[in-house]
């Protein structure tokens, strides 16, 4: 893995489920478009709100892919 | 909503459960005494610890509301 | 507790299951060599992903310990 | 002003005009309610986009006012 | 809206005539590629300086929009 | 302690004689309105200056306290 | 100009018209002293308010300058 | 150059030899796709280690160039 | 002092008195176990209130200390 | 003080004594170049450390002037 | 390598010849106490003067080692 | 070295060989202005791209001075 170039986007997964689902949204929409995928980093977590409760996460991250050569 | 203006307060929530619920007990004490509530920003997230265990999680965050008129 | 001097080491825990039980795995770690561990602090959320799925968390922490007089 | 006590609040203005009005709408609707303003500090500029134009901007900021003794 | 996922991309703008144009022109030119732009968040604002008068802003920002499912 | 909610609010406090007098004139003001307060945060050290000489420091700072249920 | 030295400078420039206003009048004061400005980045944008109305903007900027050889 | 919308790309480069060359390396697989690119900034420098070696260099960079009118 | 390798710890002092007191209690304690130490730079500065008064100071820091050859 | 362009200069004062003592350390000897200083806002404080105690402190701060017209 | 727990510890090597050679002297003689090492992070560079000229470089990052069961 | 004020200027170096050179090129040309400089702290790496090649370096630092008496 040592000698790769590693492209990062940034994207923000929802869910009403949990923070890890948010993640694995992004995670798994991402693939659609996305091959080697690898890494990925949390930049920021929000929650929309609805009458007093978390209606849904919603996380941003950083996900690391190799370039093919 | 675009010609709003938002208040923001920060706030920190405590569970023993998850991070989630913890972000869930302090909207649900904001809602008390603050109306309108849309979104929230994870600032912290912190633990304490007792013999070795995480016995609570303490999640800090920045909640959105509008303003009424 | 208003005497004590602290201090802070940075381990990462790593779980395919959730951030939490990350956390919890460092502790659970720290706590073979560390005594009187009282909080943590999460300084990032990272994950490994293959096949477009998270297969584990790794989040990084401080955790602060009372040191013994 | 060399021993007063400020308090700071942060809130957000909007504006489909410019930043400089969307500050403006959060230290006018702000007034209302709080008596000796200062100073406010830009935190965040943001924009919601219709349509590939910008239809409005959200300006965050801290206002700091005196407390009354 | 909950359940989207969104991407940033970075863009710099540029105008000699304000901020506000800077990033307008950033928003229209990526309007050729991009659909379903939503929001846009200011992360650096630079003017290039000639004769001692400033002679164009350049503004940085993320720009989000949805993925189409 | 472990199942509170806390707020936070940010207060600057002044004082001509020492950094830590600051944070008590802080402190002092904010007890007439506020219960319960439990630990600050240092958020900023500022001083004036009037002929070659501090006139006053000015320390900012986060301030949580315990909401009551 | 690619082995040029470049200095900077930080500037708090103000005016009670608009942002790009008080960029201007702080590049306008610094080309008294000195040469060969190029560029400037914002830091800080701030203002004071009166009766409930902003009445200067207040923005830092950094201004670089290539060192005459 | 006044008056172009700059994109930017996060990459990461490696190179067992300098970070000067893990630099180049990412510029180089750029130059693949992109056209354009006129100036990058380092967001971050790793290494791997491989029995008390370094055995290679990961340097992050955000490249940006002109999008094409 | 050119050729030394430097190790960094993080610790927290506290005292009633100061801050830089709580500063020097953790240099005291560290002191029992580090050798060496040769700077120390504050990363945060706390405090616990009781009854409306600051009962104690936390000031976090890193120390620095020469690994011995 | 609305229309004035402020200069800053970083400076780092010295002090056996206290963090209040190095930082007027610094401003007692800007005042030998620098006229018309306003306020001061601190960046870093440093302590230099000798057989187990504080020897010194190292405050930095950025100092702010008006420029005369 | 998915559920093993790493400790971080931050260092600081020194060398008159280059940044990647003072990396590689904080590697060298963390390898005498630290097994496992797998990674690092530069959090700073530094360098000293004397006449004119640097001197040598210090580098300081975090160094990440895998902890043994 | 215990009771000195320093001073720090903010600047930029440029090389189409290194690192390392970028930092020299600055120091050597501060240098015609600027005696006593002790130190130097990295704030910004960059660099220009042309055709697909780094044509040369951009350093920012900041250099510490002792200001004579």
């Amino acid at each position: 893995m040592t000698d790769h170039v590693y492209k990062q986007v940034e994207l923000t997964g929802s869910s009403p489920a949990s923070i890890e689902d948010a993640i694995q949204q992004a995670v798994s929409r991402a693939s659609k478009t996305v091959r080697n995928m690898r890494w990925l980093e949390v930049t920021g977590i929000r929650a929309h709100i609805e009458e007093a409760n978390v209606s849904h996460y919603q996380v941003s991250m950083k996900i690391g892919f190799t370039l093919d050569d």
